[in-house]
C-alpha cells in the first residue's frame, strides 16, 4: 500500500547522507511537520565500527549494513533517494546530483561523512594498500588476505611464501589494531590445520605506526597495555616509522615522526609483503569542497557553534565532515558514530527551532570516551571516567555494540556469530568472490627471479 | 601446527570439484591409505539449493557457503588447492590447470558441476538475463532487483516506470519458480512502506516456460497447485511461450513447445522488463568436453555403470556432469545434490575397491524425490511415496534442508534469518554492493524517447 505522501507545502530538509549523523537527524524530524529527503550513494546504513570484521572475515556483509530505506520506511515524511550529490549551492539553496538534477531545499544537513585518504598518494597507493570504508572495500581486502593464503599453500618457493604470509597493516589508530589484531587471529587459530604445505602460524602481521605511540587518541596507560598484548600474541609493532613508498611488492619506511617510549623500534628499511592494508587516514567527503569555504587539511568543512555553514544559516554540516571545535585547547569533536550522532540530533534540533521561529542553538559535545578491540577477548575502554583494558573491557565492547545495533535487525546474528565464534575460533565469512586472488598477477619480491619460483612457464593457451 | 603431511607414497586420488559430489567423496576417503588432492575454481562450497535466497536478499553469502579447506581440515591425507582445471588426459592421467601446471593421478573423479547455459545465446544474453550459479551470479542478481526498485523512486515517467518494476524469470523449473514466488514477495511484502514514489505492489513479476507446464519434473497434481497458487499470490505464469530474443529492453516471446493443460496463454508477444533473469538451463562444465568422449546436448559425460569414464576404470565422472542412465525408459539420474552426493560417495568407494584389489560396482540411484518452495510458506514435496503440497510441505523443506546444511556451521544463522524473516516479511540482505545500479545506463523502452522521461538534460561535468 502507498503510503500517505510527503506534503510539498512543508518546509523542504534534505540531508546528504545516511550514516550515524544523517540517520540521527531523519530520526529527529520523524514526527515534524516538514517534508525530508535524504540522499545517499549507497542503498544502506553501514555500522562502520564493525567493519573491519567483514574485512576479516568474522561477519557477513548483512550483519552490519541495513538498508536505509527500510530503516525510515515508518517516516511518512520522508523519501529516500539513491544517489551521488556532486554538489550545493547554499546561496541558492541547491543541492546537485551527479546524473545533473537538482533539488531545492529550505534546510540542508550535510552529512556526508569521510574516505580514505592516503595523504596526496591517492593515484599510486589506494590500488595497493586498500584502505576499509565501504562494504566493497572489506570484501577487496577480504579477498586478498584469504587469496594470499590459497596462493601460499600451492608456492614451492620458500621467500615468495614468505612475501604471501606477511601482513603490513599501516597506521595504528583504532581501525589499525583491530585489523592487525584479527588478521593475527587468522593466522594462530582460525587457519589452523587448513593447509598442508606450510604453517599458517609462520604468518607475519606488522603493524606500522608514523607516530610515538599506537593508539594515539588512547589514553598511554592502555595504550601501552595494547601494545603489549599484540606483541604477546605475535603481532610486531614498529611505532617511529613513516611509510615513503608503496608497490605491490611491499612497503619502504623511514624514520618518522620521533616517538615517546624508549628506542625507535626500527630503522629505515623495507619491507617485502603481499598484503598492505591502509588504516592511517580519512579525509571528508569531496562534496565539503563544493560549500565555499576552505576546508582544513583532513578536508573538514569548518562550521558555527550551532553546527552551520558560516554565512549559511540554513545549511548545517555534521558528523565525519564538520570541524568542530571542543573545549579549550585547539581540539576538535572526533570523528566517530557517537559523536557523529549527537551532531546529526542537534542540527535536525536547530531545524526544528528555526521552523518554529527560535534561534539555534549552539552544539555541545558529550564525550562518551571511545573503545577499541585488540585480538580476541581484549579490549580498551578509555571514558573520562573509567579507563580499563582487557576481558571486562572486551564484554563491555560487545554489549556496547550489540547495543548500538539494536536499530537494526542484526544484534541476535551477530551475537551468535560471536559467541559461535569465540568458542570455535571459526571465521564463518571466508569466502573468496571473485577468482582468481589478486595476488596472482603480482610481480615477485625484488629479490626473487621469475625463474626462481619453481614453477613451469605458462603454455600457450589450449 | 602443521599437520601430518599427506603420503606420497600412498596412491594419489584428485577430485574435482568441492560441490556436493566432490565433497562427499572425499569424506569417504578421508580414512583410507590414499593421498587426496581436491582442486577448486573457489575457495567455498555452496549450497546451491539456497542460493535463490542470496539473490533475492534473505539469506547474506556466508550462510550458504563454508570454505572447502575448512570442511576438510581434519582431512590429513587431502590437500585443497584453489585453481580452474582446464584439462584432463586419462590416458596419461595428468589434470592440467590454468596455470600451467599439470597433478598425475592414479584416480580421479571429476566433479566439476555445471554452469548456466543459454542455449547458443551465451555470447548476446549471458549479460541481459543473468543465471543462478555461483555467489557472484547471486550478487548480481540482488543488485539488479534492488537497483530497479532505487531506479523507479525517482522515475517520473509512468510508461518508464512500469518497465523498470517489471522483472522476468525465464524458466519455471524449480530455480525458476522459487525465484519468481521471492521477487512476487519482495513486491508484495518486503518493500512495504519503502517507497513514497510508487506503489511496489504494482511490480509485475512474469513467469515464463517454453514447455507445457511448470516444474515438469515434479508430478503434474503438485506443479498446477504450485501453479495456482503462484497465480493467487500475483505473479503472472505463462506456459508454451518460448523465448526468441532478450537484449536490455525485454523478452521476445513466440508459441513454444505446444501445451497440455488448456489453452496456450498468449499469443507471441513483447514483454519490456527492465530485470530479466535466466533459469531455463545449464550444462555441464567445460572440462567434460576434455576427456575424449562425446558429451550429449547437455553438456554432460556419459559414464559407464560404475561411473568412470568408457574406456578408462580409473577416471571417474560424478555429480550434474556425468550422464547417468537410471531405469528402463531412457531417463537419467537428474542434476539434483542428493543424486550428486550418492555419486561422489559411490565413485570413491569404487577407488578403494580398485586399491584394495576388488572389481568395482555399479551404481544404483536410490530417489530421494525433490522439493520447491513457492513462495512464503508453500512447498511442493514429491518422492516416490508422498506427494504434498502446502504449508506442511513448506516446514518439510525447511527441515531437510536445516539439516542439509548441518554439515556446516550455517544451520542455526539460517533457522534464525527464517524466522525472523517469516514473522518480519523483511529480507536482511538487502545490499547493493556497487554503486550506480545497473539500470542506469540502459536505454528506455521501445516505445518512450528519451525526451520523454520527464528528466533534465545532463549538465556539463562541473
Amino acid at each position: 500500500m502507498l503510503r500517505a505522501m510527503p506534503d510539498h507545502a512543508q518546509p523542504h530538509v534534505i540531508i546528504i547522507g545516511g550514516g550515524f549523523a544523517g540517520l540521527a537527524a531523519a530520526r529527529k524530524l520523524e514526527r515534524e511537520r516538514v517534508r525530508v529527503t535524504l540522499i545517499d550513494r549507497r542503498n544502506h546504513h553501514l555500522f562502520q565500527p564493525l567493519l573491519y570484521q567483514v574485512a576479516t572475515a568474522a561477519l557477513a556483509a548483512p550483519d552490519v549494513a541495513a538498508p536505509i530505506r527500510r530503516l525510515l520506511r515508518r517516516h511518512d515524511n520522508t523519501t529516500v533517494i539513491l544517489g551521488a550529490v556532486v554538489g550545493v549551492d547554499p546561496a541558492a539553496r541547491v543541492v546537485r546530483l551527479e546524473d545533473g538534477s537538482e533539488l531545492a531545499y529550505d534546510y540542508l544537513i550535510v552529512a556526508a561523512g569521510a574516505s580514505n585518504s592516503w595523504f596526496g598518494h591517492d593515484a599510486e597507493w589506494s590500488s595497493v594498500a586498500p584502505g576499509l570504508k565501504t562494504i566493497d572495500d572489506a570484501f577487496d581486502i577480504r579477498r586478498r588476505i584469504l587469496g594470499a593464503y590459497e596462493e601460499a599453500e600451492r608456492e614451492p618457493d620458500e621467500a615468495r611464501r614468505r612475501w604471501l604470509l606477511t601482513f603490513v597493516v599501516i597506521g595504528a589508530g583504532p581501525t589499525g589494531v583491530e585489523l592487525a589484531g584479527a588478521l593475527n587471529e587468522i593466522s594462530r587459530h582460525t587457519m589452523r590445520q587448513n593447509f598442508r604445505n606450510f604453517d599458517p602460524t609462520s604468518a607475519r602481521v606488522v603493524l606500522i605506526e608514523a607516530g610515538p605511540r599506537i593508539l594515539p587518541t588512547f589514553a598511554e596507560k592502555l595504550a601501552t597495555k595494547a601494545r603489549k598484548r599484540l606483541a604477546k600474541t605475535g603481532v610486531e609493532v614498529k611505532v617511529g616509522l613513516m611509510v615513503t613508498a608503496i608497490d605491490e611488492r611491499g612497503v619502504d619506511l623511514a624514520a618518522g615522526k620521533g616517538k615517546g617510549e624508549g628506542e625507535r623500534d626500527e630503522r629505515p628499511e623495507r619491507l617485502d609483503a603481499a598484503t598492505v592494508l591502509w588504516a592511517a587516514g580519512v579525509r571528508g567527503a569531496e562534496v565539503g569542497k563544493t560549500l565555499g569555504v576552505e576546508t582544513d587539511r583532513g578536508g573538514r568543512v569548518p562550521v558555527t557553534a550551532e553546527l552551520a555553514l558560516p554565512g549559511h544559516p540554513r545549511t548545517y554540516v555534521v558528523g565525519d565532515l564538520a570541524r568542530v571545535a571542543w573545549g579549550d585547547d585547539g581540539d576538535t569533536v572526533p570523528g566517530i558514530a557517537p559523536a557523529a550522532i549527537q551532531m546529526g540530533a542537534h542540527a535536525a534540533e536547530n531545524v526544528k527551532r528555526q521552523i518554529n521561529g527560535e534561534a539555534p542553538t549552539p552544539f555541545r559535545y558529550r564525550d562518551k570516551g571511545a573503545m577499541a578491540t585488540v585480538g580476541r577477548a581484549a579490549a580498551l575502554v578509555d571514558t573520562p571516567k573509567l579507563k580499563l583494558f582487557g576481558f571486562l573491557a572486551w564484554l563491555m565492547w560487545v554489549f556496547i555494540h550489540i547495543l548500538y545495533l539494536a536499530s537494526f535487525r542484526n544484534r541476535v546474528v551477530v551475537l551468535f556469530e560471536w559467541a559461535w565464534a569465540y568458542f570455535s575460533w571459526n571465521r564463518p565469512g571466508r569466502i573468496i568472490l571473485e577468482r582468481p586472488p589478486r595476488h596472482g598477477a603480482r610481480p615477485l619480491p625484488p629479490d626473487r627471479a621469475p625463474g626462481d619460483s619453481g614453477r613451469p612457464a605458462d603454455p600457450p593457451p589450449a
